[in-house]
């Protein structure tokens, strides 16, 4: 059984929706469809995730909003239309938009998020009705039905454990299921959404609840790179990478998924594969939990940018119990995540996101830092790019750190921090952010060309 | 004004005496010395120290130890006759030692630091009587008399702030001072030690108290090498390296001072002058808060095994805020200092000393760290070296890092962990130990051959 979720863009019209269906019909396999509401058709277009939001502010406010329910409405009529479905759908959108509507004088967060749910769970009546009026053995299936419930956390819910045991069940129906993605219910009833990348949860959840053979994510990419495109040109694509490797990655800045949505598949070990819904026949780009080491030591390289290295030293500070732990007990007090902390024996280099940083939390950190910590000095370095080169063949092969140091070294970066932990499946490299192309360029030529 | 600590082997006896004595005189700066108790003439002798802790533990047991008395007035005779000093110098010491004695009713911990004192305090008073002997203008000076204050802690004391004013007046004194090394005066009036290394922080306080040009420690050594004599033959000497050059070289093994002792005269910036007593024309090894950057990037090699690193790996952990916070919590919680913490996106190693681990404590850590963390996975590797280039001149030279990485790839040394902060004054390689010397003499060939 495999579990199939279809991103905005792959349903933001019925030319869309018509493609989705032939890549579920084209597997049989392809039984739990996951839908996100639908997207924008073009560059200048509205999702209508954004109407429903809208619309809800708008009626919250004034207890009237006409026009914006009518633009929700149209959006869908035009894909009812376009699917030559019968124009009673476009009614059951309208009068289901309509009860929500009758929700919004309660609790406005728990309004808002009934609305935004209206653009998944309608979409996926809407799929549901299409593959019905072929002839096909498909249904709608409501999360609620389906127990697939969540913590009372409006647009920031999590997953309660007996969801599983709830919707394993669905493993045993016999049709095409089309699950509406980025909300499920309270243990009151209420609807409750996920965070970002909500449908992307949902399909994790079903995948992992069904124990699926793979969850496939369909987007429109053909597949993920062994570095980032606005950089190299036409890099390799990656046909298989383990989960450790797509995590090391996570600085690439070309991501397709938010990583947080796989947990649950990552703990599952079930194979997460990202397809092009534009170009289903092309392979796409699998996350697996191992995979095979056929494809040279380094799998691809990310980087990013806005760094900043907070640089503290102290005279035996490596004899001193818990001066690491009062460090970072002060940036968590601040509510700053850190990356790494490359170290030497009196010194420590804290690297963490700048945008994490204003004015009046810089000298705080750095005040609390002097004055707690007795520091002989502290700076903050900032603009600099963090470089990582990735790939769990990097363990079996000596000379990987050489042939990397060596191609910054030709290419005239200066490498200010290094960090490379015993897992060895990524070496970071700290640089100033002016170097980040010349060194991505540089270790791409090194290791694909 | 200079300060010179000699230490025990340079004090052995009258010969050695004698030589240290040319040393003092021949530079008239010389005029604040800083003496330890008579050392070893040869392998197989005993310390005077420790014929005193002999002599006061069966004295507080027994009431009395004649045998263990008269050796160490015995060694002290020896060096008595030995520079032609009158009888009654050996008579003073015998006197002193027997007024000491008369301690051993109190508490066994103060009585204990009274009679170790009185190695330092009569070989000072042994010296000062052959300068006087020889017609110099010298003095013993009484740490009591000077206002050399510590902290109540027997064996372990800490000087108290207001010493330094107190010591700054031996600055005008127009006499060749013979100070005894290893200990003070409490508030109260009792003789505390220092922790090891105790004549040299002595010296160290002296040094900063009084502005001294230098701070001269003689030892035994010409000076400190670039690498470890036992694994590299004749290794270059280093004539000079700054603070934290020194303090990233301590893993080497053969560090001749304890780097805790030099933290006055590293806050006063004094420079540190280590020099040999059996051949003082050697220039020795200047150790100084700045250098000439004109001696290569590289200063040293250091290398030190018996690490282990604890492996931690978790699903997006770099997203839990407080993770490495409560990892170092757990870690300060059992008393476990360590060395650096390299680490991925999702996993941390942490090197430590992996003395500090026996059996139970492993077992407990592990298990603090996997349940109150509930971490994927955690794994500790006995048996690792860590390796550390060193130098200043590293941060303005790009290429280092590929240099040294290219060496072990040749050498087929597999770096297992790299750490590297944005001092850019060293380089850590985390390797199996039984790699160590290959990686020590690969690394030496490329920054010294």
């Amino acid at each position: 059984m495999k579990v199939a979720k279809f991103g905005g863009s792959s349903l933001a019209d019925a030319n869309q929706i018509r493609k989705v269906c032939d890549i579920i019909l084209s597997d049989k396999d392809r039984r739990l469809i996951v839908v996100s509401a639908p997207g924008k058709r073009n560059k200048e277009d509205t999702k209508v995730t954004d109407l429903l939001i809208a619309l809800a502010d708008k009626y919250y406010k004034e207890g009237k909003a006409d026009a914006e329910l009518q633009a929700v409405i149209d959006r869908f009529d035009d894909i009812v239309k376009g699917l030559e479905l019968s124009s009673d759908v476009t009614q059951m959108v309208a009068d289901d938009l309509k009860k929500r509507l009758e929700c919004s004088n309660g609790d406005k967060d728990k309004f808002m998020d009934t609305m935004k749910a209206a653009g998944e769970d309608n979409n996926a009546k809407v799929v549901a009705a299409y593959l019905i009026s072929k002839g096909i053995n498909a249904e709608y299936v409501n999360p609620k039905d389906a127990g697939l419930l969540l913590s009372e956390e409006y647009g920031n819910a999590r997953v309660l454990p007996e969801s599983y045991e709830n919707l394993k069940l669905l493993r045993e129906r016999n049709k095409i299921m089309i699950f509406p993605g980025f909300f499920g219910y309270s243990k009151k009833g209420d609807v409750v959404t996920f965070p970002r990348g909500g449908s992307d949860i949902t399909g994790a959840i079903l995948a992992a609840a069904v124990k699926a053979d793979v969850y496939e994510n369909f987007t429109d990419v053909d597949s993920v790179f062994a570095a980032n495109p606005n950089i190299i040109d036409n890099p390799k694509p990656i046909s298989t990478f383990t989960y450790r490797e797509m995590r090391e990655l996570s600085y690439s800045g070309f991501s397709v998924l938010h990583e947080e949505t796989l947990e649950p598949v990552y703990r599952m070990e079930i194979p997460v594969c990202i397809k092009n819904t534009n170009n289903p026949s092309a392979p796409g780009t699998t996350i697996a939990p191992t995979r095979k080491l056929d494809n040279g030591p380094v799998i691809g390289i990310a980087s990013g940018t806005g760094f900043c290295s907070i640089y503290i030293s102290k005279y035996m500070m490596n004899r001193e119990i818990g001066f690491g732990r009062k460090v970072l007990s002060i940036l968590e007090d601040e509510g700053l995540s850190y990356e790494h902390i490359p170290s030497g024996i009196d010194n420590m280099s804290i690297i963490i996101e700048q945008k994490q940083l204003d004015k009046v939390k810089e000298e705080r950190v750095v005040k609390r830092i002097k004055d707690e910590l007795k520091v002989d000095d502290i700076k903050i370095e900032y603009d600099r790019a963090l470089v990582m080169i990735v790939g769990e063949g990097m363990m079996s092969t000596v000379g990987i750190a050489a042939r990397a140091c060596s191609a910054l070294a030709k290419a005239n970066v200066n490498i200010e921090m290094i960090n490379q932990g015993s897992s060895e499946v990524s070496m970071m490299f700290g640089i100033k952010a002016e170097d980040n192309v010349k060194a991505v360029k540089a270790l791409y030529d090194e290791f694909f060309n």
